[in-house]
Parts: structure tokens; C-alpha cells; sequence
């Protein structure tokens, strides 16, 4: 199996964005040409969730290449919902790996602001099961309020531990300036102060305003090589070290115990397995705070803490940057954005910057293995990635 | 790179059904599973295009996977338009050949019946390019028309040849228990009858209705896995040799000559490279006949027969079922029936079906190596594959 490489990233701004989709798409993919200095790949792949139904585009991987100028590189369009960015990034190391192409480009982009902003939610509830959930009026931020909800109970995790996650990523975004919400939130503020009711709603009771990742347009690119194409670049030596995917039951009320997230550990398994590392290796990570709640079970469920415990190291600060194990120091989705199909590959851009030393004021020193958890679903297709610095 | 090989096969009627997407692609999957006498697979692909946009369901892999019980398995949806299912079963083949996956489940599923009849070229339309094209009342019938008279133009080609293509896949499918269509039809009853003006009326003129696909719902599955667990399944060794990917300009009028199609020659070329044989080595062809001009001129561009006389070996009945070159034996897109992100896994099914000598009443003789070209947009990203019967 050949090593495969990071070459170039690109990213737009995750916002809400004026131009098409194919735009979005592109302008990321410029980005990362440039930054990997080249000018022809084998092969792209488009990570997107909603062309068809929300932009009236198919075919999305075909214009892209086309207004791109890539042509006649392969191109394919891959969606896995929420999780479509981490599984085109798998389709990336499997291409080269086999010895199919040397150097692919993994795009992810999507146009949400098409939508109507109060059918987002029924948009991205196209993933739910269509007979046994959506039709009882099953959401994602439904399930989320009743996941977290059982998880409160369970492990005494309480609203002020989600509004630090959210705090924290907000103050992570301040820095980032491809985020979505730049916007300096206080427990005080989104929680404790008399406005707190009329700035920060309930949204699916426990899960208010701030527990919740806003909807956002963007893209972001990451080009793949095989290691002696990376002598050639003078890149620094960023492998895509640990891959892992793993599904679960499409219903979450068919889980034995739904606050176990199953996909999840599997996934994350695999990929340190297969990167050869620890959980505790991990210098840096991007976990999927689709839902604040999201971060804390996460960062447990992929082994950084034990089953229950992720809301007490968040209390100690342990994933701040500068804590033992930052988590999210992009914004994370809570305040970096979700633009759904691109957000896998938007954490695997973060991760790489990371690793690279270039994230300036929200760097985490150090840093040289990096992990990035994408959920797509409600936790049913899990895709966890693992990168290494090499020397 | 580790070589991939055909475990097990399954297919659907290509016709209008009654069950639900999730359904048109479990019962394939379920006869490929029987059919290769295994439970498991490591990675689940579905190709489709439509489902985001005519069944209102995203994360379709998501939820086929747990439909079939094989979480955890991994899963992806791969959208190429029309040429999703070879596209498909590319990725199926690089995840084995890579070491990342031994037993892979390639679907192809689309239920089209949800669009309003009237509507179908409109969605397909999707694939246009929206604002250089689709504006401009661009759709597929009305591309192939533009392209059909220009070939007949240049190459002499008559409105009688393009029957003659109909005619023969429609006979072909009148022996496939799963084709759409089985119609008996001649060209006195299509071309010189009376009644031809009305029962085959121009469509996008010179295409008349019976050079025209049908709009069908449909479902097949491929599964691929490693030579070494072919020993334990007792099956036929079909392997799966070549693969070629080409991309064109979106939009046709774009391209130099637009009754070149560059991508059908260049994956064609790749796919009989990466096999190591020749065009005329080809036994047996299933070739994307959307519109049966496409079928002649695909016969040109992959290599069987000199640019411009594919029409003449059709007239000779070179690609007839007993002739030296049969193509669509199954019936192709034109009657077996063309469900858009199942088309390409469907020609597959055909294909390994003639090389284990199992097509009954249409079996080409002593056929060992088998070719598909599945035609995503209008030629914009098309997908060859050949697969070799071993000894």
C-alpha cells in the first residue's frame, strides 16, 4: 500500500456565501493548486450532501473538473450527509494507495442559503428514516435534544458544561478568520443574564441557541500525493496516516443504549489502529459539535477520556488551546460553520494548518498528530482520520 | 496493487416498481450476497443520482447499509449522473486493490417513478450545465438530437441505422426476464408502416420514440473481493481488469468537434491498457445507448470499429447476438432499460453473466472478455470498464 501525502489546502470562508455552487467548489481548489504548486490531478472528487435537491445541479463532480480546466481527470461526486467530507478524503487515500493515481484532489462544498432558512432543518432531516422517524417529526436537532437530554442524566453533564463548549469554540473562531460566527459569547451572557431567555431560546429543550452550529455555505480542498511526488513539492511531509468508518443502526431508537455512540469508537479505532498510534498521541483534534453536546461524548467515545468524564476535562480546560488536548481550535462546526458536505474536509484543513504551524494567534504548539472525527447522521456513518507529522 | 475479482451478481426487473428506493436496493444486494455464498462485506457503495432530489432522502448508503444488516460496514453514495454505477464500481475496485478492504458490495439503485413522467427529462436535465445550457432549453433528448443529426451528416448515417439499433436490442431483451421493454419491433412497424408516424412519433428529431431509452426504476449489484478469498467461494474467476475515467467539457458546445467524444476514447483507451488488450480482443460489449445514435458512435470511439463505420458493421450484423461482436446482448439502455445510477452496475451484471456462460437464450459463445462504457451528462465523464474470464 503506497503512503499517501497532503500536497496542498484551500478553504473558502464558511458563511453565508453570494456565489453558485460550482464557485464554491472551485475556489477552494485554486487555493490548494497553488499552495501545493501544481497544475493537473488524476482525479477529484466533490464531498456534497444537497445539489441535487437544494441547487438543482447533478452530476456536480463534472462541472467542477470542467470549470476547474482539470479535464479529463476522473471526477466523482461523493455523499455520506454531514460525514460526505471525510469519506471523499477515504475515496482520495484509496485512489492512490491502489496505485490508480498519483495525485487527487478532494473538494467539499455546498450551497446551503438556496434553502429557505426554516427548511434547513427539514433539508438535512432527509437523512432521518423516512417511514419509522421523520415521519413522527424526527430532526437532527430533535434527536440531538434527546440524546443529550439521556446523556445529562446519565453522566451529570449539565447546560453550563454545553454553553463552555460553545464559549470555547466561539473564542477559538475569534481567530479564525474563515469562520462563519465571530461573535465573543459569555457563559454570563448566553446563560446566567436576564437576556439570556431571549438571546439564547431553547431550540430542542435542553439544547438552546448556542448549543447549535449555525447553517452555512462554504467549501474547502485538500490535495493528496504519494510520497515521491512530495519530493518534488516543498511541502512539509503531512501523512494520512489512520483511516476508519464504521456504521450503526439508521434509527436511533433501535440502539440498545443510545447514548453510546458505537460508530463512533469503531471509527476512531480503526484509524489509530491503522496509524499506528494512541488516543493519547493525539496532540490536536476536530470533533463534529454539530450540537455542543456532540463535543463533549465525542472526545470520549474516540478515547481521549473515559466514558463520561469528556465534560470534567472540558471543565479543567484540558481542551482549550493550550490545555492538554485542544479540541476544535477552528470555531469547530458550533462556530466555524457546517457547510455540510464540506465540513469533513474543512477539519482535515484545520488539522492540516495545524500540523503545519500555520495557524497563527490559535496554533497549538507542537502540534505533530492531529485527528479529525466527521458524524454523519445521528452517529450512523462515522468517518475518523488521523494525520502525522513526519520529520 | 492487488488484483479484484466478481463474487456475486443480483439485479432487479429494470421496469416501473412499486417499492421504496431502500428496497429497488437491498433485493440485488441480497441475491449477490446469496449468489456468492457470503454474509459480510467490508464497504457498501450505492450509486444513484436521485434520490436528494426525487425521493427526498440523502445518506441513501447510510441507510441501505442497515437495511441489509451489515453495519458496521462502511458506505458511501457515488453520484456520477448517469454513469454513477461504473463509477461506482471503481471505487468498489481501488478499496480493494488498496488493502483497505477485502470484500466490497457495489449497488446501483434508482427509483425514478416519483418524478412525474412529464417531468424525468427535466430532472435529468440537472446534469445540463445550468446557466450555459439548461436556460437555453438544452436537455439530454435535445443534445442527442443535435448530436444524431450532425453524425448522420458527416458519416452518412440514415434514420433507418438508428432503428436498425433499436431493433436489434429490443429483440436481445425479449430474452432478459429483467428488461423493461419486451417489444417485438421491426422496422417496417417503427419506419415504414403507416402507423409509424404515430406509434413512433420524433422525440428531438431526428430521434423518434423508439431511439429512446425508457424511464426506468431499477436496482443491481456487484461484489468484488481478493483473489485469495475467491478460493474459498467456488465461482467462476471474473476479473475485473481495466478501468477507465474520462472527463469533457460540460457543456458540448464547447468542444472542437462535437461529434467527437474525446472522454468515450480516453477511458476506453485506459481501461483496455490497464487490462492489457486490444479493442478487437473484446467478445462481448454493453454500451450506453440512452439514444441509439449512441450506441454507433461509442462502437467507433472505443476502438471496435474505424470512426464512421460503426453503421456499416451494423448493417452487417457484426454486433448481433452470433455476430463477431455482439453488443447489448442484455438489450441495453434502449429495452433492458436505463435506472439512471443503476445503468452502469446493470451492464456489469450483464457482462459477468456472459463471461459464466449464464445468459440462457442470449449467451454469446465462448465469450471471455467482456466490455462496458457507461456515458455520464452528455460525454462529460464516462466510465469503461473490461472484465476477463480467467482459466
Amino acid at each position: 500500500m503506497r503512503e499517501v501525502y497532503v500536497a496542498g489546502i484551500g478553504i473558502t470562508s464558511f458563511s453565508r456565501l453570494e456565489y453558485p455552487l460550482v464557485e464554491i467548489a472551485a475556489y477552494p481548489a485554486l487555493m490548494a493548486l497553488r499552495d501545493a504548486g501544481i497544475k493537473k490531478v488524476d482525479q477529484v472528487y466533490v464531498a456534497n450532501m444537497g445539489s441535487g435537491r437544494i441547487n438543482g445541479q447533478t452530476g456536480l463532480a463534472s462541472a467542477v473538473v470542467d470549470h476547474l480546466s482539470l479535464t479529463p481527470a476522473a471526477a466523482e461526486t461523493i455523499e455520506n450527509g454531514p460525514a460526505s467530507g471525510a469519506s471523499a478524503i477515504k475515496q482520495g487515500y484509496m485512489a492512490i494507495a491502489s496505485g490508480m493515481y498519483n495525485t487527487v484532489m478532494v473538494i467539499g462544498a455546498e450551497r446551503m442559503r438556496e434553502v429557505n432558512p426554516l427548511e434547513a432543518t427539514d433539508f438535512v432531516a432527509t437523512l432521518t428514516h423516512p417511514l419509522a422517524e421523520y415521519i413522527y417529526g424526527i430532526t437532527l436537532p430533535s434527536l440531538a435534544g434527546m440524546f443529550a437530554r439521556m446523556y445529562m442524566d446519565k453522566y451529570g453533564v449539565t447546560s453550563r458544561h454545553l454553553a463552555m463548549v460553545a464559549v470555547k469554540n466561539h473564542k477559538n473562531a475569534l481567530d479564525n478568520f474563515y469562520a462563519h460566527l465571530h461573535e465573543d459569547i459569555t457563559i454570563e451572557g448566553i446563560l446566567d443574564s436576564p437576556e439570556a431567555s431571549t438571546n439564547n431560546p431553547f431550540v430542542a429543550d435542553p439544547l438552546r441557541f448556542y448549543d447549535v452550529c449555525p447553517v452555512s455555505d462554504g467549501g474547502a480542498c485538500i490535495i493528496l500525493t504519494t510520497a515521491e511526488n512530495m519530493k518534488k513539492l516543498n511541502k512539509p511531509m503531512i501523512k494520512l496516516a489512520g483511516i476508519g468508518q464504521a456504521t450503526d443502526t439508521h434509527c436511533v431508537h433501535e440502539r440498545n443504549d443510545p447514548t453510546d455512540l458505537l460508530a463512533v469508537r469503531e471509527a476512531a479505532r480503526q484509524s489509530f489502529a491503522m496509524a499506528k498510534i494512541k488516543p493519547e498521541n493525539v496532540d490536536v483534534a476536530e470533533l463534529h459539535d454539530a450540537f455542543t453536546i456532540l463535543e463533549i461524548a465525542e472526545s470520549e467515545e474516540v478515547g481521549f477520556f473515559k466514558k463520561g468524564e469528556g465534560h470534567k476535562a472540558l471543565e479543567k480546560g484540558l481542551t482549550k488551546i493550550g490545555g492538554k488536548l485542544p479540541i476544535n481550535p477552528s470555531g469547530g462546526l458550533k462556530a466555524k460553520g457546517h457547510p455540510v458536505g464540506a465540513t469533513g474536509v474543512g477539519q482535515a484543513h484545520e488539522i492540516v494548518l495545524q500540523l503545519r504551524g500555520g495557524a497563527a494567534k490559535r496554533q497549538v504548539k507542537n502540534a505533530k498528530i492531529g485527528f479529525t472525527c466527521n458524524f454523519g447522521g445521528f452517529g450512523n456513518n462515522v468517518v475518523c482520520l488521523t494525520f502525522i507529522k513526519e520529520n
